[in-house]
């Protein structure tokens, strides 16, 4: 297994760290956040280290999505929440703090004063010359 | 395929409704959101119409999973960002608008101003006992 020794979040697999886990395979765990956004926020990470979301492998992907619906859907019903938030940070200049690729699972509810970020408009022709430079890197 | 009359997004992937779409599959559709975040800014969405997270069957979640990995680094490539953030709301309480399942693709700048919400810290025996709640949910 692909492990970093100065990692916390391998640590905490080791069971070198304490964490209030609360899911636990041979591939995923899963365990509380220590600075919630709203009590039940939930972290969901590949056992393997892996940096973030560009190098995770398929069948982790995949294992890992399907957790993020069953796991979100029973921490939500168990904390009471009205919503749910899936957040994915990947980079530092994304905000991501500790470079193990992580999910984050927020419980939500109408009254808690959460905002996410406003948009902005394109500029006259920009949005069609920014869909085809991503168009020509995808192909 | 389920479709829903009323849905904007169920009418962008019947073409009756424009859109820049830059990724499409059988099961897919990558298009910019109309408000970015920063441009480049995508939703990536099943074609059939799931209200959120919590209704998409697991072959369709494991497809969308590799796109947003893969759809995610050609954008951030493309556009030259230095980070990727994934989102999802689920449910109007956690600021889904749209009530068809969708992922946000926002990419990212060290300077782009764009702040996380900032956590609390847990009561005493608070953490333990929010766990032991999810864990006897999941079981």
């Amino acid at each position: 297994m692909i492990t970093n020794k100065d990692c916390i979040f391998c640590k905490i697999i080791a069971g070198e760290i304490p964490a209030e886990k609360v899911y636990e395979d041979m591939d995923i765990l899963a365990f509380l956040d220590i600075t919630p956004i709203n009590a039940g926020h939930t972290l969901v990470i590949p056992k393997e280290h892996y940096e973030n979301l560009f190098e995770l492998p398929d069948d982790i992907l995949q294992k890992i999505s399907l957790k993020l619906r069953d796991l979100g859907k029973a921490m939500k019903e168990a904390v009471g929440a009205e919503g749910l938030n899936i957040g994915m940070n990947n980079r530092e200049a994304a905000g991501q703090l500790v470079p193990h690729a992580h999910f984050h699972l927020i419980p939500r509810y109408v009254a808690d004063g959460y905002k996410h970020w406003g948009g902005r408009k394109y500029k006259d022709g920009e949005m069609k010359e920014v869909a085809e430079k991503i168009k020509k890197t995808i192909k």
